[in-house]
C-alpha cells in the first residue's frame, strides 16, 4: 500500500467565479499544495528537500482533470493523494477529490525531478530520483 | 477549416513561480481565456452570449495539458485555440502554445453548455448547444 | 474587547514569485480569507450570512498594507485579524501578520454591507449592518 | 510631466467572484502588471532591468487602493500610472483605473529597489536607484 495523504481544503469565495462554483483552474493550485502535503507527509517537505537534494523542483510534464461534480464557497472538500508510480527521474501522482463519499474530481500528474544544469546554471535538467526519496512513500 | 484564434500572452512576473518558471497553474487562467478569446474571434463574447442564450457558462468537464518547455517571466507565448469537436451538449477544444516556432504546450478541454435547471435555479444543467452557435467556427 | 481571530497559514510554492518570496497580492488573498475566518469565528459563516441576511457581500471600498518583514514558501505565518469599527453600513478590519513574535505586515481594510438593489437585481446598493452581527463580535 | 502608461485590461470571467464583479486581489495584480509597463515604457523592461542593473526586483512597501466603481467580466478598464515621487531607494506609484471618462479605483505603491545582499546571496538589501533609470521618466 502506497502512502495516501488526505487533505482538507475549504473553499473560499475567492476561488470561485461568477457562477458561484471553484474556477477550475483553481484546482490545478490545490493539487500542486496537495502534492507538496503529501511529500511532506512523508518526511520530505520541499523547502527542506531542494537543499537536502540539490534539486530545484519537480516540474509538470503532463497533467490532467476529469470533473464530476462542482464545489461552491463554504464547502470542504478532501483531497486524496498518492504516488501511483515511480520512474526513473519522474513519477505520476493520483489525486481524487472527495466531498463525502462522492468523488468529485479525478486528477493525475506526470512529473519530473530535475536540479539546475550542470554547464548552464540558468538551465534546469532531470535527474535520478535519489532511491531514499521512493523509499519512504512504501 | 475550423476557426483558429491567436492570442499573444505576455509572461508576467507574478505568472511565474520561484524556479523562475510559470507556475502551471496559471497556464489553465491562460487557457480559459484563451477560450474566451476564440470564442469572442467567432463573433460571440461571452458576457453578451449568457443574455442571448439563455446559458450559464461553459463548464470544464475534463482538460489535460502536456508541458514541453517551459517559459520564464519577460516572454511571450502565443496561444492557438480551435474546437476540435461539436457534440450535442459538449464541445472539445484544444490548444497549442508557441514560442516561435516551438511547440511548447498542448493542451485539450472539454466543456458542457449550462444553463439553469428548469426545476432549481440553485443548480445547472446541460442543454444542446444552438446550431447558429457552432456555425459560426465553420 | 473585540473578537480576534487567529488564522495560520502555510505559505505555498505557488504563493511565490521568482524572488523566492510571497507574491504581494497573494496577500490580499489571505487577508480576504482572514475576514471571512474572522467572520466565521463569530459564528457567522458567510455563505449562510448572505441567506440569513439577504446580503450579496462585503466588497472592499479601501484597503492597504505595509510590508515589513517578507515570507517564504515553507514559512508558516499567523494573521491576526479584528474588526476596528463598525459604520452605519460600513466597517474597518485590521490584520497583522506575524512570523513568530514579530510583525511582518499590518493592513487595513473597509468593507461596505451589501445587498441587491430593490430596483435592479444586477446592482448592488448598502445596507445598515444589522445589530444581532455587531454584537457577535464584542 | 513624468511619464504616464496607459493599459486597457479585459477583465475576465476568471478575474471575477461569485458576485460577478473583479475579486479585488486581483488588482493588485493588475496594477503589479502595470508597474512592469510602465518601466517597459520608459524602455525598462523587467527581465532586462534585473540584469543591466545587478537588481532583484522592487517588492512592495506600501500599497493601497480605493474602489469607487465595480467592474464585470466582459468590461475593459484602463489603467493609467506614472511615479509620483523618487527617493534615493524607493519609489512611489500611482495608478488610477478609469472605465470611460469615470474613476473607478485610486492605488498607490511605495515600492524599494534591491539587490542580492553583499554578505548573503539568500538575502536582499536596498539600494540607491540609478540616476539613469530615474531620467528616463522625465
Amino acid at each position: 500500500m502506497p502512502l495516501i495523504n488526505r487533505k482538507d481544503v475549504f473553499i473560499e469565495w475567492g476561488d470561485c467565479d461568477p457562477a458561484g462554483i471553484v474556477y477550475y483552474p483553481r484546482y490545478f493550485v490545490m493539487f500542486d499544495n496537495a502534492t507538496v502535503a503529501l511529500f511532506a507527509a512523508a518526511g520530505l517537505k520541499k523547502h527542506e528537500m531542494v537543499k537536502t537534494y540539490d534539486m530545484v523542483g519537480y516540474p509538470m510534464v503532463d497533467t490532467g482533470a476529469r470533473f464530476i461534480l462542482p464545489s461552491k464557497w463554504g464547502e470542504t472538500i478532501t483531497i486524496e493523494s498518492h504516488v501511483s508510480e515511480w520512474k526513473r527521474s519522474s513519477f505520476d501522482i493520483k489525486h481524487r477529490v472527495l466531498k463525502g463519499d462522492d468523488l468529485a474530481i479525478e486528477a493525475w500528474e506526470t512529473r519530473v525531478w530535475v536540479g539546475r544544469h550542470p554547464d548552464d546554471p540558468e538551465r534546469i535538467k532531470s535527474f535520478p530520483i535519489p532511491e531514499d526519496v521512493k523509499a519512504r512513500f512504501a
